[in-house]
């Protein structure tokens, strides 16, 4: 069903239960397969190219399905470099190159294909990024895609990154003490994809966040190299990345609902709609967990750069509730946040 | 059309005038972009980690739209880890590292998942290579895929090696005196899958080749650390991967159709169906264009692999008709090869 690629529960059933006993490699020790150790699920594996741990690669993979194709402030192909560019990034790699993967179905128009094929292009000389290699099939028409443009497309991407020499960034050092940061207000992206395709005004353009991260991510390393954790809350939004990350280190988080950056067209879309900001996808933003020692230098960092101008705290991790992600509402009183089910908004990336 | 999507001339304008110039990088002498240099399109992107040149990897991606997505000796699930490993070894590259992100539409069965999976994890289990990370997205059913079977799969992969110091294949090495040689009988994986489609049977079953050819590709460069071209004739078959080449090089390319390997079977299908064996795709062959010195050495070592058993000579490199490949007949005319304009056999692979 539309939940299992929605990234919350239902993906993560069926990574643990039917892809990682598959892909287990025969390696003494192994199981690493998918997405890292089977127990900690990461954005990017990590590959050593030679056995003195020098020289080590980021690999990630994403396949975009967003529809419709086009939505305010972007489209799926500025979205499937940018992604896959931040995908890279969230283990500190410095994304270098990426590949290409098209499903169009047959009567996709040339123009619209060059329009998104132009966005990738455009998308990835902005974050620096080179365009390698690629790859096109085609397969006869039917639902998929766009039904209003006649035919649909996929993109998938895939990158690699180096990452840099010493630079430890998993979701499984979260240590309770930490601070929880966000990078600006979050929302956007999945409030401008859904407005867009249901036709919906919420007073004023909600446009996607969708923006690379890479540059971001090397200054905040400048100055803060033992960063503990990165997340680009995508799918399932900052609730879903909170509850992995908490999960993974076996730790707490608490956060302060007063505190998380909710623009007020996304908070008016949301209690429109019945949905919670904190559980919608982002394509520009990141959560970083730092050691208090680094906070002041890594939020002047964040605040310096483009895309982390409205950098906050909204928590801390905890030694309370091991694995359990808290909220705490502005009266005071907490509840439990679990991670979603499936994604609240079914191809929103 | 799906003509775009087959691997032949329409897929290589696609290339050439809608992703080469959207993807143009800003470097100066750039503009190597999908597959690799504008003028030379490899199987594998190669990038140098460092200035020094040292530290080479070979990048590739495929996506696989195979219909149906089971097929006499294989499926969709091995079929995506041994192209992908197969491209990346066309570089002379040792894959090391495959990423997968499925596309599964709504309504697919788990337990049809489930066999995809088991399928992709044994094939990189012998072809020695790990899937290190993945995606899934769910998009609503259509068609797109196996209707029979209730919800369509896309898989994409896409793959790292690292290249040896020293090696340098490509297609633009193709030297004329040099001597072609494919590594076994062609045509079976498309006539292997079109059966199953069509429900069509042809005396004997015939099976995929489908198989990885890193291993034979590390004795061949053991013995000749020069050889000038590797290259997988997946879509288009022999004959698109001829005209790739001799195109790429500048040089001409004749085989004798006497020489080809093609098994009864497969021809007694094409004289049905009205194909040709030379342009049909092939999943578990290679064709590789060595120096006379060398070919002795890459012979024995190719037949002492169980992917090269029966490899054999079909032709030569020449310095007539410049970019030219020509196929010659037991009765000795000769006759001009053309990159065919799409696939002969739609979803193939």
């Amino acid at each position: 069903m539309l939940g299992h690629g929605g990234g919350g529960r239902l993906s993560a059933e069926l990574v643990e239960h039917l892809f990682l006993p598959a892909f287990r490699s025969d390696d003494a020790g192994g199981g690493a397969a998918v997405g890292g150790e089977p127990e900690e699920l990461l954005d990017a594996a990590q590959l050593a190219l030679d056995d003195s741990g020098g020289g080590r690669l980021a690999f990630s993979t994403d396949s975009y399905v967003v529809r419709p194709l086009f939505f305010p402030g972007g489209c799926i192909g500025d979205l499937s470099v940018n992604g896959t560019v931040n995908d890279v990034s969230m283990s500190g790699a410095r994304p270098i190159a990426l590949s290409s993967g098209f499903i169009l179905e047959e009567g996709l128009e040339l123009a619209v294909l060059g329009r998104v094929a132009e966005a990738m292009g455009a998308a990835a000389r902005t974050a620096g990024v080179r365009l390698v290699t690629g790859d096109t099939k085609v397969v006869d028409g039917g639902s998929g895609g766009d039904r209003e443009r006649g035919g649909g497309l996929f993109i998938n991407t895939a990158g690699i990154g180096v990452i840099p020499d010493g630079v430890d960034i998993r979701p499984s050092r979260a240590t309770p003490g930490d601070v929880v940061v966000v990078s600006g207000p979050i929302g956007l992206h999945g409030v401008a994809v859904l407005s867009q395709r249901e036709g919906l005004d919420f007073g004023t353009a909600v446009e996607t966040d969708s923006a690379p991260l890479n540059g971001l991510v090397a200054a905040m390393l400048d100055v803060a190299p033992d960063l503990h954790v990165l997340r680009d809350p995508t799918r399932g939004g900052v609730a879903a990345s909170l509850c992995e990350i908490a999960e993974a280190a076996g730790v707490g988080i608490a956060y302060e609902e007063a505190k998380l950056p909710v623009p007020g067209e996304v908070a008016a879309a949301c209690a429109f709609l019945g949905l919670d900001a904190v559980s919608i996808a982002n394509e520009g933003r990141l959560i970083a967990i730092v050691t208090p020692a680094d906070l002041d230098d890594v939020l002047n960092a964040m605040h310096a750069d483009e895309h982390g101008r409205e950098a906050c705290v909204i928590g801390t991790v905890t030694d309370a509730h091991p694995g359990v992600v808290t909220a705490r509402s502005p009266l005071g009183a907490s509840r439990v946040v679990d991670l979603p089910l499936g994604e609240q908004l079914p191809r929103i990336c």
